[in-house]
Parts: structure tokens; C-alpha cells; sequence
């Protein structure tokens, strides 16, 4: 990846960019952030800054997801930061999958801590040590929290949005009286994440079932949503967990069920974090900068009046007043040329640019312009809004059907494993193929290919095949790639 | 205070309040959070629980602030939880404000950090080192952001809500090319604060700027919003700060101004806390528990069929489905009698609560019954819109007018250091006096009556009068409390 430094002051020359995004994806993904100013490199190691227009998408995601999770019943609350070494400690699996990427405290208040203070990487073991003093009996359950915070995953470098060592997420924590009721939360989680993904910011993927040995550390069945990226690799977009009992065994937690039984109840955990906002980055975008959905757009229209035309700056404001049920901004910045601020818009990916020049302002039409396609078209003032309208249709529904499209066309349904190292190679993508099941095959196709097995797909078919890589019997087609 | 144990199952039994508000303001307070399940202490010392109905709260106070904030043409964006200890040190009268109160990292992915790391107390320093970084001249000003997020500052003892190790704010940070542009900022962001407090949250308080001694550890100026809380203590609700210069030189940062010159930015930063819900919680109730005002209330209306009719259970839904406007609950637990579901809500402080009993269900009427003044009353369903909207108002504004009452009552315009010290023993409360702005005087009356000086109104009158302590002229009358 490139060094921080020499892109840092990208954002203010607003020249072109470093490489296109088809000759190196990573440096070109790292130019479009830093200079449509989404994020930028923190003084800390592993750490970023989120700037205004980067988080305004966050809040878009937040705007759209928050109102689905409370629908749902669920409510948000508020856990600590820190959690005791002791508390991660109790469920086995669980610590040494973050054992590796934990920051610690150690000094707080002037005094060396008596035990040591974890900055949560997930909130599972604090959460639940809380639920099992608030819980007696099965009237008590379900329970249904949610919230919105940071955690703390140790990174040594820093991948903007996609591998950094503090991220924000919400992560859900249910606890139910039976399975059944805790996988209809699991599963409805998944789905809110896939209509976020789908609806919102336009982008495909595959709904589908981790294997053994990708699940999340402590539980039972991790579910996922797998995107593809233009570089033909796999971005895990979500989670969704079935804890099962593990985590109230752990914590001896346990209520009075209806018969007055001792009952552990059954747990699920579900996450959606800034990391969907670097997947949405790559999909959404192309050589000249971001691209994005109407729906997810902080801002949807810019107006850019020629600079020095009085008139232009009126029907500018005029404009404005006229969309209020759009998101609009006008840019009357001094000091820059039309051709500057047509190129800052462009590579911000706001999806509608009004042009007004002397000619329009007079005319009363203004110039649209499309950010997905190029397409220009001069529209009388009063039939903006439908114009806008059916443009605003048509760039969601289109966006996602491309990055469908792509999908769809690198996904490669394959029998030998020659096939699978030579797709590996080039120009990689998903593959579907039989899979034994058995975590050595995996494990040795990761070695051979960097591949990993992404998920089940949850619409899979009941087939009966040969393992890919031994040969022997197989029941399923799984979803393999390169991941992020 | 309490300790939590004994505490900790109060919830749970829905028994009376150990202590009445008036004979033991502490233990009531922890006893109504822990009772109407707004938080509850967390394992790790100083940190608590913010649970479902608290947060709600929270979201309420969001809801409200945010789009005042953006009105104003600031936005949000997300800065790093760490802060290099270098940082930090930058700013000499900054660090040593915070000191002793840093939790520190020192550990991080498996490995003794280079530089340690403090968990942000406030974000001044790692905010300012980015604004460098992203500003060359005049046309780059102002820098308006604010940020929604967690700090830490350690607290070996936990009063739920007013004083913990971590808590939740926006922390506001503009930069402005000149002074006069700041200091409207200041006093625009202590304007939204003080209308959260009064029209939110129906508490009222004095606007004003605090004494050298007491402001903000970095700040040429502090603003702050003072409340009277029932014992006669001071709250300080959110701070505001003129920050000058300070750090813009202590950093090195400067822009080109207009004329080619080098400018530091003029910059200030303004904080409003979950602090807030524990002096809404301090002010708006009573022996009975919580009181919420209408507007902040996360359920305005809790609906009671009496357990056993049918027609009281049908006739809810129906009612809850007729007042979509309003945030409406029904509480059809099971397994609790009616009386002990009307004290459960009454804890809660829902403002209105709606008795359906099996009569009622077949006159389609319902007895409506409110929080503040436990006045019942039977309305006809087709009237009950009306009802609740004009029981709303007078709820909102009864709350105000009475915190305000509470507050003129309890404030006292002394001139004689002997009346000073008899109302500092009991009752207490606000004092209004001349001081001479010498930080000694002010020192010595802390150590002698527990009182600092909390602010200067900011509708002070120009008067003449002798300093309290010392008798030398003295220019203001100043508002004096002991504090929490």
C-alpha cells in the first residue's frame, strides 16, 4: 500500500489521479478518499481520521438501519469501553481470536490498575455479564440491545475504512428463551445488513454461511454478506453470529424457564461496521472518483453558478429553495475555476451536478449532468424535479445493477482444481465449487491459492459433487475468493 | 453514596425507595436509576451501564441537538479514541487540566507501544494537529466540526451519570479567521444548550462565564449553564470555550490571511454530556421517582389494560394505533397486578399514563392520569387527542416554571460574608455576590464554605460594591455554590 505521505497533500491539488482504478485498485482507492476528503491518515498507528464527508455517510447508513433495528424491537443502549482481561478470559475461543489485536490499559488515574483494562474489540463478554444480572426468569428474556460505538482491533497498518485499529460499528446483542427464536434474530439481522448493502448503497452480494473455520471466535454459526471487488476479491461485508449457549454456559448465566428448570439462554450477536463505507468506496466509483447512490449521497445535487454571473448565483438560490426534498449544495467557493469545482464534485461522487451559466440563468434552464454516466441534458427550471426524480431512479436501480452484473459475470461455477489456481491467477473473482467440508482441504487451498471458502450460499442447492481438492464426497457448492 | 450491592436488586423488587428525595438526595437518586433502569454500575471501577430506557434519553437529547448543530453549517466527523502523549503535552495548562485523570495504553497487538497512548479526555489536540494539516489560507476557514463519541476521564468512585470514568458527549471544535467570528460561535453553541435544558428538558438555569480559576484548561474564556439541583448544589450543565489563540500557536498552525500574511486561528470548543441526564434526573422528580417532561420522554404515554379484560386489551391497541403522533407503549406483562404496573411506570416517570379497566373498555373512555401532579381524569376516546395534547403543554411548561421558582427562590443577594457563610451551612443554593476578581478570595471562600464561584451572568448588571471576602471594590455580583 502507499505510504501515507506522499498522498497526504492529494486533496488539495485536486490533479489527476495517481493511477486509474484499473491499473492498481489500492493506490487509486487510497488517492479518491484522501482527496474527495473521506478520511485521512491519524497521527496514531493503524488509525484514521473520519472526515465530515466520510462520516455523513456513516450517518446515512445510521439513518437507514437505525429505524429497522427498532422496528424489530431491538433498543440502543450504552456499554463501557473497557472491559477486564478476566471478563474476555471466560470464553475460551473467544480471547484467542482477539488475543493478538487487543490495546490495553494499564495506568489510569495516576496508578498502575490492579487488572489489566481491555479496550473492547467486541462487547459480547461485558454485555453478558450484565444481561445475567438484570435477568431471573423466562419473562425476563428476550432481550434486544443494540448500540452504536467504537471498538479496538490492533492494526499495524493502516488500509483506510478497511483495516484500521479503531473502527465504529453497531453490534447487536440478543439473548433469547429458545434456538428457534435466536436464529429468527440472527437471520433477520442478516437481512436488514443485505437491504443496507442492496437498497441504499447499491451494491450485490451473497447472503451465506461461514465454514468452521472462518466463523467468529465463540460462536456457533457465523452468517455473512460477500461482496465482490473490482480487484476480483471478497470484501466479508457483516456478520451476523449464532452464539448458541456458549457464552451463557461461560458465564454460568442461566434463568427459570416456564416449568421452573434452569435454562441457559440461547444468544446471537450481529455487526455492521465503517468497513462497508471502504467496500462501498471501491464498487461505487470509477477513474475519475467516487460515484454514489442517490440514497446514500450526503449530498445529491450540487449547484455550480459560472462564476461571475449575478444571475446565475440568484437562480442558484431560487434552485435550492425549489428542492428542498433533495440534499443540495451550491457552490459558490471563490478562487476557483468552473472546470475545478466541475472536477472536486467529480471526484466526491455527488450524483447530479446543476450547471448554470449566464445563458441558463436567463433562460431559466439549468444544464444536468449525470455522474454516473457523463450525460448532459438542458432542462427547463420547471421540470426539474421530475427530471431529477427519474435520474435519481435510474442511478440507484442502474448502480446496482452493474455491480450485479459484475458479480455475476466473475463468479465461475468450476470442477478441477487446475481451473481453480488458474482463476486464482486471473482474473479471480468468486468460485463455486465442491467442497468436502473437511478444514484441511480449506486450509490447503488457502495455502496453494490465498482463496478461502466466503460462505454458503444460504439459496444453495442440494447437489452431490466431489471435493475440489481431494476428490471425495460432497454435498455443497461453496463460495471461494481471494478476501480483504 | 450507596454502595451498588446493596443496590443492585432494587429493580427487581419495585419496593419503596430506600430514602424519600428530601431526607437523603444521593441515595435517592442512585436508588431511582437503578429502580427505572436508566444505568447501572458496570464491573470496571468508575464506569457504568447505560441501559435501554437511559440511552433513550440520550437519543432524545440527539434528536434535538443535532439539527440545531447543523443549522448552524457544522458537521460531524469522527476522530481517533487515542491521543499520542506528545500530543497532549503540546498544550501545558491543557495536560496539566488532565493529568490525573488519563487512562494510558501501553500495550497494543501483543507489544510494548514506542509512545504511549492516552485514551482522549477530550480531543482538542489530535483534532488541531488534523486542522493543520488540511488548512493553507484564509479561504480554508472557518473549520466547523463536531463530534458525537466517548471520553475517559478517571474517576476512582462512580455517582451513575455525573460522574464516571467515561461518558458520552459532542464535543463541538471551529476554527474562525478572526476573533469576533469565534466568539459568536461560543455563545451561539452555549444558545442551543441552554435551549436543550429549557426546552427539552424543562430545566432551567443561568447563562454566564466562569472565573479564571474554574475555566477550561487551555481557554481564555469558559461559558457555562449553571442548574440548582434540589439539595441546593450547583451543576455545571455543558461549558463553551473561547480557546483564542492558544493552540493554534502551541501547535504551530497558521494560514495565509487575505493580505498574504500568516494568521493563527482564532478557535473555541463547546461539550454537553450524558452529565445532563443526571441533573434531569436530580430535578424532574419525586419521592415517587422520575417525572419526565413530555418532549425528552422516551415513552409519553404508557397504556394499562387492567390484566383479565379482553375488551381493555382490545380497546388499548386500538388506542395506541389512534395516537400514532405520540411515542406510546402498552404494558401487557404478564404476571404483574395493575397497581404494581401503575408504580413501575410511575418510577419511569412517563408522563401520562392511560387506565383502561373493563368499564372504561365498554364506554370507550379511558381514565387518563398524570406524572407531575397524579391528577386523574376520564375522557371519552373522541377527545382524548385533544386531552393529551393540552396535558403535554401544561406538563412541558408546569416543569419549567417550576425549576425556574425553585431556582429564583433558592438564590440569594447577600452582602455580608457572615449571612455568605450561614446560607452555605443550610439551605444552601445559589448566592449572588460582589467578589474583586482576585483568585485569592475566591480560594479562601472554597476552603472556607465549600462554595466556588460558577459564573458571571452573562445579563450581569455594571454595579458598584465591596468584594465579600476582603471588602476591596469589586465590580460584578457573581453567582456562588457549592458544586457538583
Amino acid at each position: 500500500y502507499p505510504s501515507p505521505n506522499c498522498l497526504k497533500r492529494g486533496n488539495k491539488s485536486m490533479k489527476k489521479f495517481l493511477k486509474t482504478k484499473s491499473e492498481n485498485l489500492s493506490e487509486w482507492y487510497t488517492d479518491v478518499i484522501l482527496k474527495a476528503e473521506l478520511a485521512d491518515y491519524a497521527p496514531v498507528k493503524g488509525c484514521m481520521v473520519i472526515r465530515p464527508y466520510g462520516y455523513a455517510l456513516w450517518e446515512s447508513i445510521q439513518k437507514f438501519m437505525d429505524p429497522l433495528i427498532k422496528e424489530h424491537g431491538v433498543k440502543n443502549a450504552y456499554f463501557p469501553l473497557f472491559i477486564p482481561e478476566s471478563y474476555l478470559n471466560k470464553e475460551k475461543e473467544h480471547v484467542e481470536g482477539f488475543s493478538h489485536q487487543m490495546a490495553v490499559v494499564t495506568y489510569a488515574g495516576g496508578e498502575e490498575l490492579k487488572e489489566k483494562l481491555i479496550v473492547r474489540p467486541t462487547s459480547e463478554t461485558i454485555m453478558y455479564e450484565m444481561y445475567k444480572q438484570w435477568t431471573q426468569s423466562w419473562r425476563d428474556l428476550p432481550i434486544l440491545i443494540n448500540q452504536w460505538n467504537n471498538v479496538v482491533r490492533w492494526e499495524k497498518r493502516t488500509y483506510l475504512f478497511l483495516r484500521t485499529s479503531e473502527f465504529l460499528w453497531q453490534e447487536g446483542h440478543c439473548a433469547h428463551a429458545d434456538h428457534k427464536e435466536s436464529m429468527d434474530t440472527v437471520l433477520w439481522a442478516l437481512d436488514i445488513y443485505k437491504k443496507t448493502y442492496m437498497d441504499l448503497m447499491a451494491t450485490y452480494g451473497v447472503a451465506g454461511v461461514k465454514s468452521e473455520s472462518e466463523k467468529f471466535a465463540g460462536a456457533d454459526k457465523t452468517y455473512t454478506f460477500e461482496i465482490l471487488m473490482p480487484d476480483g476479491k471478497a470484501l466479508q461485508g457483516c456478520t451476523s453470529h449464532d452464539l448458541g449457549q456458549n457464552f451463557a454456559k461461560a458465564f454460568e448465566w442461566s434463568v427459570q424457564d416456564k416449568d421452573g428448570n434452569q435454562l441457559h439462554p440461547w444468544q446471537n450477536s450481529w455487526g455492521f461496521s465503517t468497513r462497508s463505507i471502504g467496500g462501498l468506496i471501491m464498487v461505487q466509483s470509477d477513474d475519475s472518483g467516487l460515484i454514489l447512490p442517490p440514497k446514500v449521497a450526503p449530498i445529491q445535487i450540487i449547484i455550480v453558478p459560472i462564476p461571475g454571473s449575478e444571475n446565475a448565483k440568484i437562480l442558484a438560490q431560487e434552485l435550492k429553495k425549489g428542492l428542498k426534498e433533495f440534499r443540495v449544495e451550491i457552490d459558490e467557493r471563490e478562487g476557483e475555476t468552473a472546470g475545478f469545482k466541475f472536477n472536486k464534485w467529480e471526484v466526491k461522487g455527488v450524483p447530479i451536478r446543476l450547471e448554470i451559466g449566464e445563458k441558463e440563468a436567463n433562460s431559466k434552464s439549468v444544464t444536468v449532468v449525470r455522474r454516473d454516466t457523463g450525460y448532459k441534458n438542458i432542462v427547463n427550471v420547471e421540470n426539474l424535479t421530475e427530471t431529477l426524480n427519474t435520474a435519481f431512479e435510474e442511478i440507484q436501480n442502474g448502480l446496482l445493477a452493474k455491480h450485479k452484473k459484475f458479480t455475476e459475470e466473475n463468479t465461475h461455477e468450476i470442477n478441477t482444481y487446475q481451473e481453480f489456481k488458474e482463476i486464482m491467477e486471473w482474473p479471480k473473482g468468486f468460485i463455486s465449487a465442491f467442497w468436502c467440508e473437511i478444514p484441511e482441504c480449506e486450509k490447503k487451498i488457502k495455502d496453494e491459492t490465498k482463496a478461502s471458502t466466503r460462505c454458503l450460499p444460504l439459496d444453495f442447492k442440494e447437489e452431490k459433487g466431489k471435493c475440489i481438492y481431494c476428490g471425495k464426497e460432497a454435498h455443497h457448492r461453496w463460495l471461494f475468493a481471494q478476501a480483504y
